[in-house]
């Protein structure tokens, strides 16, 4: 496998690294100015060629880049590539923006409602996940991507069989900002958390059971800092609780988590809760490993 | 009964009537400008009796308050009631801000989760309702009063005994306005919204059923125009699946809607969708059978 740059090009961040002919990182670097949500129309070429390759010395270099930068909002739209789906099959439908340049195809699947889910790059840092260890090519794997809108995936055989998009980061973000539940102050207090997962009782009825986390200030006393983390722990439990079910997946089943590691450290703290074994992967060590495994299957 | 002012304080409007001794309305009027949240504190008195009462010609009359007119925002702090509570006994906890004008107490119960709930109003309301029929003195009645934050009650010969908050109104609102399934289109189109509720299941998982309201736009091609009532069905669909179990009653029971007429019958087409009878009341009509079978107990 040569050398080559490879992007994870999300909404709100991008990270490129070089990644030499051995597989070992050359050059890292991100660039949070230039998430997918901040480009003009039509710049993404532009600011690759000008900005993020100079930036890592990766001028001559091929190019592989995965996530947002392949939407509407980004360099092209690049179509999906369907459930179920491997790294053999999504090394075949990388779409070509210049020669040298490849973007990693999106993965939709019928959702769990029956209208379509999509997904734009915790496809490659799931199927990453797999390559990271030969072990993981075999069985079935239940695993979740948290975040603004949380992936959970089933993987069976190396394959990425299907898939269910959670909004739990986005409903928190919306519920905190501009609801009768606001508040400023930061989440950080696991007790509250706790008590939050407890309310969230098997993730039904989430809508009657959300303005507890306003009844137990205004009535019951409890400390205003505290809401944060409650309603964090009531939307996370609601969501590890409901969702396995919704992929045909037992309840009990362990978990692997994939994504930020201080999120994936607040799901694991729900699961734990619940019972449920998890364990954490760094999506930025999930996302270089699916890109390295895409480049060397087009090798 | 002698004559009295009847007021239904809410955080949005206020409604007045003039309830002459044969219980016939002798004036009616609307405030939509003197809403609790549009109050400067310490106002209220003084708005009552320089605006409220001469626009109704009620100088000389006693006067009954239900509503958020009672809280924080509003004339003074009254406390909950418990429940459970009938109007015999709101009726003897009225709460005196002057010699001749009384605010009847919010209620307040264990929620669903264990903090506690709380309601303004909407006991007057749903006791209101109980007061209309002398039959409906009887028996267990699973009781839906629509809105921001939906009420959920249960009256046991003629008591509230407990009850439980949806946030359904408000997530739809800041959802709508503020989250990636932000639309301006008006509801109003019955197949999305029949398509939303069918997306809700029994009401589990919602935060990962919310999604599908932009996977069937943006993957599956579905008019954007329809998104709004989509995710109407789906948060109301999710409410009505999944509430009633979390106050101990058995799917499929009949329910009482009691509030905004446009809202309920939303609510109505919901249950109607999953097979479920349901009644509707005007909450305009059942705040004044409330504060008038209220101000009978006292005179």
């Amino acid at each position: 496998m040569g050398a080559f740059l490879a992007c994870d090009w999300g909404t709100t961040n991008l990270r490129a690294w070089v990644l030499g002919e051995s597989g070992s990182v050359q050059a890292h670097k991100e660039f949070p100015q230039l998430g997918v949500s901040r480009l003009q129309p039509g710049e993404a070429a532009k600011r690759f060629r000008d900005e993020i390759r100079p930036a890592l010395r990766a001028e001559g270099l091929p190019a592989l880049l995965c996530g947002m930068i392949g939407s509407t909002l980004g360099w092209t739209v690049v179509p999906y590539d369907r459930c179920p789906t491997s790294l053999e099959d999504l090394a075949g439908a990388l779409h070509a923006v210049l020669p040298d340049v490849h973007i990693v195809p999106g993965v939709s699947c019928p959702g769990v409602t029956g209208a379509s889910d999509v997904m734009r790059g915790e496809e490659t840092q799931i199927l990453g996940w797999v390559s990271m260890d030969p072990a993981r090519a075999a069985g079935r794997h239940l695993i979740c991507h948290p975040g603004t809108h949380a992936k959970w995936a089933l993987v069976e055989d190396g394959r990425l069989v299907r898939f269910a998009t959670a909004m739990t980061g986005e409903l928190f973000a919306v519920l905190r900002k501009h609801s009768v539940l606001r508040t400023d102050d930061e989440p950080g207090d696991e007790a509250a958390f706790a008590e939050g997962v407890e309310a969230a009782g098997e993730g039904d009825a989430l809508s009657s059971r959300l303005f507890s986390a306003r009844g137990r200030i205004v009535a019951d006393g409890k400390p205003a800092g505290t809401a944060a983390d409650y309603l964090s722990g009531l939307l996370i439990g609601a969501e590890v609780a409901g969702t396995p079910a919704l992929l045909g997946v037992e309840a009990g089943a362990p978990v692997q988590l994939i994504g930020d590691l201080a999120l994936c450290r607040w799901y694991r703290q729900a699961l734990s809760l619940r019972g449920v074994s998890s364990e954490v992967c760094d999506g930025e060590e999930a996302a270089l490993a699916g890109l390295a495994a895409l480049h060397g299957r087009t090798a």
